[in-house]
């Protein structure tokens, strides 16, 4: 494989039979990296969302049976959300997840992180919704942009060192 | 309505189109002596699961951004049971929940309680997984016995005038 073949723009999925959206995405990373890259306030803060955001951390204690929140700040306003973490793990991380501008709504959030060799790692996250219509409305916000921004500034972290191997 | 239209047995439903078990049950109490039932520890653990088990409760910081762990145990030995609260409220509990003996396996439940007026409350509960399979492992697992019999456990611990008003 060479580093043509490496998922370096996000896939972002809706699964056809469930309300589930799936991404897909490769980093020049060891999977202990990415595991800190989100579970680390200073680093999740600095790479998170799209380009045109600041984010601060409201609240973060990254454990199984912790919780967070963080906002994200542009020039329009603030954006809260809010979650606990199920389970932080080495190979994988679940946590639920709310925009607090839509409180009804929870998603079930899953990553895993898989060694792909030669200094790589695959990222499979997988959002679970309870409804196929609150699952379509999220992927209709706009979040592919704060997707592809957000893991081309973790590219960069990763570049620069900041992301202690 | 009279007393015999009240849900007094649980139905247990399988969503047709979607990973949830929907789990519909009235009782004699208002919706805040529900959500103490199922927040306060040493309420949970007196009427939760079949007659069979009894129940430690190993970790309990119930509160949005809290947690949970808890054992049941009976003659062939103890299973234990953990995660996290995401929300936690007058109207509405969000918490995930895993089988320590499926440590994969995580669902996202949550209950709503309607005041039907008449000293009567129904309760709305949902398990969201995230595969079919999973979703009928769980309803197959024998879960209506502990279902049925544990609320009827609770019935006479509101009965009774053990959770308070």
């Amino acid at each position: 494989m060479t580093t043509t073949d490496r998922l370096t723009t996000a896939t972002i999925e809706a699964d056809p039979d469930l309300p589930i959206i799936r991404i897909t995405r490769d980093f020049r990373a060891t999977p202990a990296q990415l595991v800190r890259a989100h579970m680390d306030p200073e680093l999740f803060a600095a790479w998170v969302g799209p380009k045109s955001v600041s984010t601060r951390i409201d609240h973060w204690d990254a454990r199984t049976g912790g919780s967070y929140a963080f906002t994200n700040i542009d020039a329009d306003g603030e954006y809260s959300f809010h979650g606990c973490f199920h389970e932080v793990s080495e190979t994988r991380l679940v946590q639920t997840f709310t925009y607090d501008g839509w409180p009804d709504g929870v998603s079930l959030d899953t990553m895993r992180f898989e060694d792909l060799g030669g200094g790589w790692t695959r990222m499979h996250s997988q959002s679970l919704l309870d409804s196929f219509e609150g699952r379509n409305g999220m992927l209709e916000s706009g979040m592919d942009v704060g997707i592809d921004e957000g893991y081309a500034a973790l590219d960069a972290l990763l570049a620069d060192g900041a992301v202690e191997a």
